[in-house]
């Protein structure tokens, strides 16, 4: 089973990664960019069967390490 | 209109920071694990309406900044 997480940065929080690349993209000529916001994408294959199982396992992992929850959200999704 | 682009790193190319999570999770217990994998998420909205316009538009933004093509994937989603 494949667990497909994102981590993004909860809304409010500044995100200078995102605004970093909003301006390189005015710099290299791109117009009508309104907003960018940049997260993290993570894959995690599982040896683990149960959907319900897996999903409470990730959600775990999700808490203790991949995502900061004081300022990020985390999304999941699983797949065969 | 949003786009919602994925790079991830091509098969093969190793990936420090996916190793890195992985070890973490075995050191805090998770077991079962085969293999983590680590891409960055980008969401950029944009001032565009036509849609074919805004993906090439998006896939010129992924080959000239976001991606590092030699070593790198992207995947492009287009939204409302």
């Amino acid at each position: 089973m494949k667990a497909r997480i994102h981590v993004t940065l909860k809304p409010g929080v500044l995100d200078p990664q995102g605004k970093a690349i909003e301006h390189a993209l005015l710099g290299l000529g791109f117009g009508g960019i309104d907003a960018v916001r940049q997260g993290k994408y993570i894959e995690i294959d599982l040896a683990e069967s149960d959907w319900d199982k897996a999903r409470t396992d990730i959600e775990a992992m999700c808490r203790q390490l991949l995502a900061n929850t004081v300022i990020e959200n985390y999304a999941i999704e699983l797949t065969e």
